[in-house]
């Protein structure tokens, strides 16, 4: 891929983020996140798997506007189309459509894992972005932005830890989705740098518990309370 | 404080909450920490505390509708005006005038610092919010709604760690804010429980920095395109 090339789809991307927890810096530490996970694999298409990066969250927007939009498909097809109908691109149909499949299936889904090495890789490196501390600091984003609590109480006001939890909060995030992540990676490189972050995320979530937990809760100061 | 006239001030406060960085399990961890710290002082008047601590953010919606309103200042005059205007609640105007003092006093000022001893425990309670785990979380979750990033970049992309920032950001509020406030404490026990706290913290910003900092920044990629 050559630079002039590169920038045009740098600029497309800049033009198609959302909210601050998918911004363009997600998409560099994804793209830097690929080429580190590259490096344990072999027979590569690091062209594919830049594009593939780079564009990987060019659909976000559309779940915006629709909910019942998946991004990895709506931006597979934007992807496809933008390196196809770019003149100065000249971008060759194969490689449009290795990248739509690869970005198609970054997303996770029973139904449609990734099939390429370099989807794989892709689907590592997004994944990764979820993982340790990043991983948090970009769920508790979301949710600042998404107005939702850090955690909900039992009627009695007891804080909940977010297991078996219904109401969204970090909290169930953390229990639901986050925890379980370093267990679904697809390379070896992936699976390595996910566990170096794992102690992070799991050390934070607890100090956060523990500390949530001082005192006894809404129940400490009603027995303050006369009658 | 009676039951019935702390339901209304409960009331009253759960009408007054602005976003998720300060929404009412804010006000009630603030009150577990009150309660907590009087355990370490002597001569406590446990009413006035306990309503200021409920109190003591009912003014930061006036921030959102005038960004020249001090919510300490607005938050003291609401309290004193609810605690004397409610016939229900009978309240004496020197009882209310100390209310107003604490929550006055609440928010960090060279010129206005807390003088009795209730006041100092809210102050310390609220930065006790501010530390550790807690800390972290709530100012990742006011940085999503308020669409500010986790960290910003110099020109050539590489990450910027906070430190001397002029652009808003996670890493900068770190750095500005965070990391110092444990120095500031007015009680032994707030100064103690702010410390068992801190290295929740720092441990996060280091992990989080060590992880968006692996590859080297968008110069990594730039390096792998052909002129």
């Amino acid at each position: 891929m050559d630079k002039h090339s590169w920038h045009l789809l740098e600029e497309y991307m800049l033009t198609c983020l959302s909210d601050s927890a998918h911004d363009m810096q997600h998409v560099y530490r994804v793209l830097n996140n690929a080429i580190e996970i590259a490096k344990g694999e072999e027979h590569i298409n690091m062209d594919v798997l830049m594009t593939a990066a780079l564009l990987h969250d060019v659909g976000r927007a559309d779940e915006m506007t629709d909910p019942t939009a998946d991004h990895a498909v709506t931006g597979g097809e934007r992807a496809y189309k933008v390196l196809t109908e770019t003149p100065e691109l000249a971008c060759d149909p194969a490689f449009a459509e290795h990248v739509r499949q690869c970005i198609r299936t970054h997303r996770f889904r029973r139904n449609d894992p990734p099939a390429s090495i370099e989807a794989k890789i892709l689907f590592d490196a997004d994944k990764l972005d979820v993982c340790g501390a990043i991983g948090v600091a970009r769920t508790l984003m979301y949710s600042g932005a998404h107005d939702r609590p850090i955690y909900t109480t039992f009627p009695d006001g007891a804080i909940r830890d977010g297991k078996g939890d219904t109401e969204d909060s970090f909290f169930k995030e953390y229990r639901f989705k986050l925890e379980g992540m370093y267990d679904r990676f697809l390379t070896r490189r992936g699976a390595e740098l996910a566990r170096e972050r794992q102690k992070a995320a799991a050390d934070f979530y607890q100090a956060l518990l523990k500390e949530v937990r001082t005192g006894e809760g809404r129940a400490a100061f009603e027995s303050l309370l006369t009658e």
